[in-house]
Formats: structure tokens, sequence, C-alpha cells
């Protein structure tokens, strides 16, 4: 383990106001971008190269579904391997594209290399007309995330210990809220992507606002830890809690009320969740 | 050599309306990325922190330039090598910022992660009045290319026999032809920036174009195969190539008419630049 995080130290050294959130809002359009690479988010023996497209681009679209935006267009840079033949590179492509325009996203430009590994770069393109953002939470809110978490992690370490996992695993094909988000966007506060795990991600929620919590369930480490899950991380007033709820059950979206923001700075223990620690 | 091109291939199979310019042109705003990766574009020994941050941000900012546009804002995403210490970071990041900021451009977003080689990911968001686009070509236009070139490739093939190159070199520090662009816009029916050499860019110029041409001078390899110059190479009508004349020199930018747009298939050999070939 270093004795510094090399990312937040790059982040903060080129930081601008725009910094902070899962994404930058900028005169009405808000931008993200996020790397999906191999040796850091997967290996090539686990996923094809149609699986590795799907997921880079989805992790992508979790950004702008997060903040209740609809992604127009998308820039994908990528560094193909060598040995990458046609039929894997198609498969790439279509698979980038065809996920990409499920959500109505139009691929418009981008960059190709060649090199040793695969590593693709997305930067994406939305709108909203009611962004969800990380900031104005108050103490007294309640924090809640969606579905059920673990599964991420727990087919992560099988893939690890060289077994197969089911090829409808989130690991393969996360499963964003759009829906959720969209509908009951009116009863929520703030809210975030899990892209780093519960633990991780509710610490810089919370660091955003400048706030700590009281936990109302213990979170084991199972779940807490478990990265790239994308379901939705909410805080939603008291006094919304109830519509909230019944929203999400009308989605068919599970709701579970894990914590109560209050000031002071209590933290999970947050831990690097990649393949290979920094 | 591949009995295909995968880089090629790739764009094929994404390509949308707007690919195939230096950039996207949609709703007023232009979008372009550019990756700049070692080993494909640069060893680490022949180039500090501070001057990979500057390049990785010059030759993006020299899409915006090269359409006559404006750099608003920049996405930045970065693989950070393991070995990274801190003062390499902040170099890395500070060379970054400051080179944008010179351009009046502000990183707004982008990821981190940690690998095994250093790579850099540029998205930059662009306007303009007048956009500079590579279509429009008539038969009768003269092609022309700005300033001297060569110096790139020289300097490439001292840094690969283990020679140092002056710290001037525009192999580190491309001079991105900002003022001839806007002042001379007027004049131009099309250009482009130099960045895989002046045989591969002319090639892809007239490509887009559907058409041909006539050398009015030959151009040796040693020029014709100099890859990321960061020069413009432009279309001008007969009856504007006097003024276009006239505004370069204005401007103390030297302008190499070469070649005449012709309706034949004439192309020049184009080889791929980079250190490694794919």
């Amino acid at each position: 383990m270093k004795a510094f995080n090399p990312e937040a130290r790059f982040i903060s050294k080129i930081k601008s106001l725009y910094i902070g959130d899962d994404a930058a809002l900028v005169n009405g359009l808000i931008y993200s971008a996020d790397a999906f690479c191999e040796g850091t988010h997967f290996l090539r023996e686990w996923m094809s190269p149609a699986q590795v497209g799907r997921k880079a681009m989805l992790v992508n679209l979790s950004d702008a579904v997060a903040m209740n935006a609809d992604p127009l267009y998308a820039l994908v840079t990528v560094m193909l391997p060598r040995d990458f033949g046609p039929g894997q590179i198609d498969e790439l492509a279509g698979a980038l594209k065809q996920t990409a325009a499920e959500f109505g996203c139009e691929i418009i430009g981008g960059d190709t290399v060649a090199g040793e590994e695969l590593h693709l770069s997305v930067t994406l393109i939305s709108c909203s007309d009611a962004p969800l953002l990380r900031g104005g939470i108050q103490p007294g809110d309640l924090l809640a995330y969606t579905g059920t978490l673990g599964e991420s992690k727990r087919n992560l370490e099988a893939l690890m210990r060289g077994e197969n996992i089911p090829s409808d695993s989130r690991f393969y094909e996360p499963v964003l809220r759009r829906d959720f988000v969209r509908k009951c966007r009116k009863y929520l506060r703030a809210g975030m992507d899990l892209s780093d795990g519960l633990y991780c991600d509710t610490d810089k929620l919370l660091d955003y606002n400048g706030l700590g919590m009281e936990l109302l369930q213990e979170i084991p480490e199972a779940i807490g830890s478990s990265g790239e899950e994308y379901e939705m991380l909410v805080a939603v007033a008291p006094e919304n809690l109830e519509a909230l709820r019944e929203c999400a059950r009308k989605e068919g979206v599970p709701l579970n009320v894990f914590a109560r923001v209050e000031e002071n700075d209590r933290r999970f223990p947050c831990r690097d969740h990649h393949l290979i620690e920094s």
C-alpha cells in the first residue's frame, strides 16, 4: 500500500470547480468520462470482446443514469491489442454501438491506438431537466441503496479463483436503475451510482457534504466492499421517505435504508476494490 | 504487417454521421478525442511527466485549433503507472492543466486508473463561429501545408537511436497555428492538422472528398512521412491563393503549395508513423 493515493493526488492537482460529482454540469450539458481497463477492471480471459464493449459502455451510461440524465453522444478511445483479429474488433465495436443505442446515445468520435492491452475510455455528453447531484444533503436525511449488493464481488472472486460465473452475472451485465431514478427523482435529495462499493461510495457522498452518519443496520463486508454493482445510493429527506418507498415499490426496486445523516465524522472502512491494488 | 487495418475496421464498425473530421460538430459544439500512449506515441525515458502532460494536451488542442475552434472544456482519463511518485503525478497534472489554460480551456472531469504504463486520453469540447472542416474541396483547388516539415521524424529517429534532442524540439513541443487559422480562415476551403504525416493526411483529405491530385512539387519521404508535426494542411480555391499567401506572410507562417486537386485517384504512399507498427 502506498503512503499516498495517486488517483486523489492527480485529481486534486487538476481540480476545477466542476470535479467532484460523477460528472460535470456545464451550460446545460453533463460531461462524464470513465476508463475500463484490462488488468484493473477485467482480465481478457474472463470476458469476450462483446462483453468488454458492453460493460465499458454500461459503466459510463451509469454515470448519466445516476444523474437522471439522458445520454446523447459518446466518444470512445480504445487501445486495441496487437493480437486482436477482425472478428474481435467487430464484436467490441458492435457491442459499444449497440449498448449506446439502447440508451438513445450515439458514438460521434474517438480515437484508436494499437498496444499490448485492451483499454477503453468513454466520454459521455448528456442532458437533464432535473439532474440528481451529490450535494445538498442535510442532517436527518436517510441514506438508502437499491437492489441487492454482493454478487459483483462474489463473482469477481470466483473468476479470480479460475471458476466460471453465469453469463447474466451483474459483473458482466450491470442493471442500471434508469426508471427508478426518473420516476422517483422528485423524492430524492441527492444520489450517485455504486461503482466503488457501498462503503467507499457512502464515504465519498458524506465527504462531499461534510457530514457523517449513524448506522441503522450493520453492513457486512461482503456487501459493503462489493464494487461495480451500479445500484443507486440515495439520500432522502425524512418527510419524503414514505413517498420514495412507494415509488420504488411501483418500479419493483428494493430500497434499503441503512443510515441517518448526522453531524459527525463517522465513515465506513473504504478499501480499493480493483483487481490489483494501487 | 497485418492483412487488415485494425483502427480503420474499428472505426467503420462504430461509424456515425459525425465521424470523419478531426472532430464531431453537433448542435454548435465541437467534440474531439485523442489518445497519447506510452509505447505508441512515446517512451517514458524520452520525456518527463511534464513533457508528456503538455504534449498530450497540445495534440488534442491541435484538433480544435485546426477547426478554427476555441477549446472550452477538457476531460482527461489517465492510466498512472504504479511506480509513479507524488512528484511525477504533480508534474503531469500541472502540465495538463497549465497547457489547457494557455488556450482558455478548463479541465472539468475525467478518470484515473492504476496500471503498468502511462496512457492518456483527452476529450475536448470546443466552439467555433466558422469551423474549418475537411469537406467541400473542388477540382482545381490548391493543397498547401504550413511551416517546415521533417524535424519531428528526425528527432524521433534520434531518440530511437538513444540520442538526445533539443528540449524545444517540436517532437516535445508542437507549434499550433492558431493565429494563422483564425486570421486566414476566410480564404480556406478546407483544412486539418498534420498528425500522421503529409503523405497519410493528404490521402485522408482526398479520400474524404473523393478526389485525387496532381503534384506541383516532389515531396521527399523525409518530409512526407514525418508524423506529429501539427502544422496545417489546407485546401484553397485558386482565386483565393494570393490573398491566402498574403495573410500567411503577415502571420509569419511559411505556406508551401504542393499539389492541385484533380478528379483522379492519385495518392501518396501512406505508412504507419508510430513507434511500433500495428
